[in-house]
């Protein structure tokens, strides 16, 4: 596949060497609940690769339980049944936003009665007057208040305000829940100062294996009762044999995203030069929450008139690998839930291009001879139905 | 570690060779829920994998729904809540046995009150007749029953009469759910009779990676409420970006564990072996279930007067790798569940050897003179306290 481009970072990073390293080397790894020698050398990997994926975000190690992915940790984290410490906790409702990532709309644990969305603005930003005014008038005789929002948007980089949203969620005594999926490595999370309660990473999006990912607390007073259950492992919060390759290739990810954050700046001016390459082929692209913040990676764009599942299969065959939305449905083709909860219900869909430390200049080509074939066949040959 | 002998495969069994390859081939696989070639690739390769599976015990590949591991499978599949199509079904009682692996005795998403466990006799095989009278008085107007048991032990091996718990449980209406984690390429499995109506496996006890697992169903007229919520992937049975790396593994562990069954009688022999030193070094030795069926590997026995913590930390130093109980408790000693539920409860924990096709007679050398040792320090200097 020497002349393809994979502009798809948000779906799944190419694993890094590193990573890749660290998954061959702990596989042939014994169970690390196991006290033999074996066992207990696999429990120090675990706890190395720990250390390093607290790191990222200056968290407290013995803060992060492992788990399958940021699915598996959103359902975790979004329940209603708490404890601290022994003592049971309640959550009587969740806070979500409309333009989340379906692990977090779909609620988690809690009945469809117990959830309220709040909207985004037109820049895909969160309506923090919406979620003030939802948190005002929730009921704490029947329990907290749990708030679940994605740090950065998975389909447009929008990022939110992430200071402005923990000041308002403390206010109203609220616990707040962060999707960092996509924010991991690409913006600042210190869990050491005010900002979420709980984290949700997931190791595949940082250039980590698939299969692995983590929930990261800033203190260790609060827990959700577990979702998986049987031994005791994570303390109890999550039982079942941990997937140490895959917690091994996490970790060795963690530390490099640590390190490459320092050169974000270049991603950012290459994701730049993709999007000038769109608005200088097709003058008429909208390119969503490009007067917000936005991830240093991700490029959101709908080419007007042509549908998107159209041109993601013409960008496809010729050989530039990006996605028509997000990945996480499954077959599915229908409307982003991020473009209508922005208020973009008529649009035919839009491209998401998303890039990593690893993409070139060639790529870029790549994608500019690509985008040019589309242009020029949409002008030519009429309109795409 | 030339001189180690790893005796615990139940815990976790050695990568194999086969699954390792798969693994590292399947590591840069993009998302397989991407449309572009390389998501459509990585779905090649996932449902390869689905089909080897199914291969292992003749069930139908779209009848497999992957997850993170049989701990989550249990947990999935022990819910209250399932669907018939789009109709909902209920599950008003749980029956499990006194001597299933943690993950079935959690009752997963059953409440406390809802669940009863049926005992096993002093071979550890389930009292058929007790399965039985409880079912006879299980109240069909609330529910059905769902029954769990293992199909094999993970600490003494016995096998339970699975055929006759199918004949009980479909008599009187219920679905039985197998824990087939140690029971699969150990005996024969086959969907395709009368057996099970769901399976749970686990790809790291049959030389897969850790991190994977599978629930099996005989049909697809009924699944659980999913577990984990979100996207849509196995079929919305399972959300989350799939361990496509684990499940490229799993799949070639399972088209190896197949074919390796047809040697499994040289496994019994050195099995056989094994326990010939122990009686020949031990004459008191206590062997567990070695009246009833038991799976080619396993070997389970205490030795009056030693604790089998003790015991196992002095083969450890003696090099040889072997369990005192089962490795899913982490860092909990304790009385063995097994046991207890065999009614040795005053006996001070066992020891399991588990082996596999890699176990050869150097590991068997490495063991006797382990055991030589530590039987010399036993009737010398004093019992263990």
């Amino acid at each position: 596949m020497a002349a393809r481009a994979y502009l798809d970072y948000n779906a799944s990073a190419p694993l890094l060497r590193v990573a890749r390293e660290a998954v061959v080397a702990a596989l042939e790894a014994a169970n690390p609940s196991s006290v033999h020698g074996e066992g207990r050398a696999a429990r120090r990997l675990m706890e190395e690769a720990r250390a390093r994926i607290a790191g990222l975000v200056n968290a407290r190690p013995q803060h992060i339980v492992f788990t399958s992915g940021a699915t598996e940790g959103a359902t975790t984290l979004l329940a209603p049944d708490w404890r601290m410490g022994k003592a049971p906790l309640r959550f009587s409702h969740l806070y979500i936003c409309s333009a989340d990532h379906s692990c977090l709309r779909s609620g988690g644990r809690f009945l469809p009665d117990q959830i309220t969305q709040i909207g985004v603005d037109g820049q895909g930003l969160l309506k923090l007057d919406a979620l003030a005014q939802a948190l005002a008038s929730h009921d704490k005789a029947q329990g907290l208040a749990l708030v679940a929002v994605h740090a950065a948007n998975n389909e447009s980089g929008v990022v939110q305000p992430l200071e402005d949203i923990a000041s308002v969620v403390k206010a109203a005594g609220g616990v707040l829940v962060l999707d960092a999926v996509q924010a991991a490595g690409r913006i600042l999370l210190d869990m050491s100062k005010p900002c979420a309660d709980y984290l949700i990473l997931s190791a595949h999006k940082i250039g980590g294996p698939k299969g692995v990912g983590a929930i990261i607390a800033a203190s260790d007073l609060m827990m959700p009762q577990p979702l998986i259950t049987g031994g005791g492992q994570e303390k109890s919060h999550r039982a079942g044999t941990e997937n140490l390759p895959g917690i091994a290739g996490f970790g060795a990810a963690a530390e490099s995203a640590s390190e490459s954050f320092k050169t974000i700046d270049e991603v950012r001016k290459l994701r730049d030069r993709f999007e000038d390459v769109v608005l200088e082929l097709v003058p008429d692209a909208l390119i969503f929450g490009r007067a917000a913040p936005r991830l240093a990676n991700t490029l959101f764009f709908a080419i007007p008139g042509l549908k998107a599942e159209t041109a993601q299969i013409a960008f496809d065959l010729a050989g530039v690998a990006l996605s028509a939305g997000s990945a996480c449905s499954s077959g599915k083709v229908g409307a982003s839930p991020v473009l209508t909860a922005m208020g973009f219900d008529e649009i035919q869909g839009a491209l998401r291009v998303s890039i990593g430390q690893a993409t070139d200049m060639h790529d870029l080509e790549l994608f500019r001879s690509a985008l040019a074939g589309i242009v020029s066949r949409r002008s030519g040959g009429g309109r795409a139905a």
